[in-house]
């Protein structure tokens, strides 16, 4: 619903929200949607034949019956439902989630997407993301790419933390994470239990992506603090073999095979590297951590131990980000446009500013 | 200069800045000013006689005269030249700077302060903060009251990390300090040197502050993630006590002698502590750092190791912040009001919005 149209009512009612994707990361928000007050689920979408028509609540594991339909034709429940917002899980790069937000946005729906391209679309695809901005404008709704990573931990936190540096030389940002506490599709996209044959093939193919967003994250970095990137240097993924057999709840991984990847992205300005992201996930990882060093004035270590959890981080801040998309000005925004990042721990009516 | 007259303009030339205090902090923010581009210091005001006429440039030891003589009489500077911004650096305390405030708000100027209380002035005084509020608004101006701590340290970021959380059962922030590390002005503010009997005695008569804005900090949070505080627990300011003879380069504290002091405050929810600040500054502190610990969902144990510098940082956030208030709408803001906080690396007329 367009925010001019019905400002009193909006501040009373419940926020009307539509879920689309209800896989893995669309579930966990789901679950955390119904935990708030002042929010609705007024209607799902997902592409799986399986979900069709079932009822949202068996599909995400509540064990109650929501009363909401799952449909697999958006447009079908776009002709039965109005919502203020869509939340929005299904791929995570811009050319397939497009078409999908276009739609949202001409029924005049606000969009939260967890697609990582999404969190910072210029440089996936400039003239698509121009395409987002104009359109939303129109229709005067706020669209969104978020999550924990791209969107918060090497992006959006060191932004905030460069806020009290009165020069930088260097950021370096890392994530390292022990996937046996992940689930299993995590581990599956990371490569774990590959041949490293294997690894490499599937990564060519595109069969597995590793974390995808370090390009968006280092854009953001570099937009945020008004600097002209010469370019983004992302290094070829690499595997990390399993150096003795390591084991996860799901997967036993021997010695010699892939545990998981280690991947790294360079910002270059001026032929030197301004920005140093790395992420490393893999099966057995010691210790796990996110970690941010800033060499300026002051120069700044900070060390986030162990790191945070990736799924319900992500599910939070999408949820936590609703009032504030619902609050921004139309348009296609990125999380260094948006006041900063809060918990939603009351009612979400309370965070809506009377427009 | 209003904002909404000659936008062309002020996007073309430097942005005028006053400077209002030309103390140890005002002397580091004139000097961060006099490194970044698209800013123009015009005039400067300093309450003490033996500023009042002398160069700029010479008060803050830059070496060079910058052709702006420090005013004692605020009015007579405000009728010879006309500014976009005042960065305002005189007192701790809102009653003491609130007539400053006003004057500079009636002059149409955007104002950024150091004072402590004006970082979330509500708590201080709730009517005087809605009067600069609504002042501010009339003149079509923004008002901001930031630096390290409060500003950032114990309220911001801890904000900023409770984006990534499902819910939370309580936050701890610790800020310790080494304060031989510090300037001699901060390490009197702390007591460092006195008896134990000086420092109550002077503490009791207000000679000494120690660190101003805990309360702040914690009422900042709890707007920030919308939570009914049922009230701000400061507990009395404790010495620490040196256990053997410990030195700055300025000063050496024998054993028994006050080192400097602990302070600490609770916010409290239906009777239970949700929020908890420790600040301890002392000369001789073995391990200087800033810690956030979220007891959520997820968890978040952060660590900033040392302690970011106070003086670097704040002179570095609110030079920062300076497009941020000219982009902001009018009227009193806090931190968690504006956008992300980010470093201004390039020309500061870069990060302008056409409005």
């Amino acid at each position: 619903m367009r925010r001019d149209l019905e400002e009193t009512e909006s501040m009373r009612r419940e926020l009307k929200v539509i879920l689309y994707g209800v896989g893995s990361i669309g579930s966990q928000i789901a679950r955390l949607i119904l935990k708030k007050k002042g929010l609705k689920i007024v209607g799902a979408i997902d592409a799986s034949p399986e979900k069709a028509k079932r009822d949202l609540g068996e599909v995400i594991g509540v064990k109650k019956n929501l009363g909401v339909s799952i449909f697999q034709d958006p447009e079908k429940l776009f002709s039965t439902v109005d919502a203020d917002i869509a939340v929005h899980a299904t791929s995570s790069f811009l050319r397939d989630v497009y078409p999908q937000l276009i739609s949202l946005i001409e029924h005049d729906l606000n969009v939260i997407s967890t697609c990582e391209e999404l969190s910072y679309p210029y440089v996936a695809d400039a003239s698509l993301a121009s395409n987002l901005d104009e359109l939303a404008v129109e229709h005067g709704v706020t669209v969104l790419g978020t999550g924990v990573n791209p969107g918060f931990l090497m992006d959006t936190l060191p932004i905030v933390l460069s806020g009290v540096c009165q020069e930088i030389r260097h950021i370096r940002v890392e994530r390292v994470i022990d996937a046996a506490k992940r689930r299993l599709q995590f581990q599956k996209k990371i490569g774990a239990g590959l041949s490293r044959g294997e690894f490499e093939k599937m990564m060519a193919e595109k069969k597995i992506t590793g974390h995808v967003g370090l390009k968006q994250s280092i854009a953001m970095i570099a937009d945020a603090l008004g600097l002209n990137l010469q370019r983004i240097d992302v290094k070829p993924v690499k595997p990390i073999l399993a150096e003795k057999t390591v084991k996860s709840r799901e997967i036993s991984v021997d010695s010699g095979r892939v545990a998981g990847l280690m991947q790294s992205a360079h910002g270059i300005i001026d032929g030197r590297t301004f920005v140093t992201l790395v992420f490393k996930a893999y099966i057995g990882a010691e210790e796990e951590y996110d970690s941010i060093s800033i060499d300026g004035t002051p120069s700044i270590q900070q060390k986030i131990k162990p790191c945070v959890h990736g799924d319900l981080a992500t599910a939070a801040i999408v949820v936590n980000s609703i009032p504030k998309v619902i609050n921004a000005p139309s348009g296609l925004k990125t999380m260094k446009d948006l006041p900063v990042p809060s918990a939603v721990m009351d009612d979400v009516r309370r965070y809506l500013e009377a427009h």
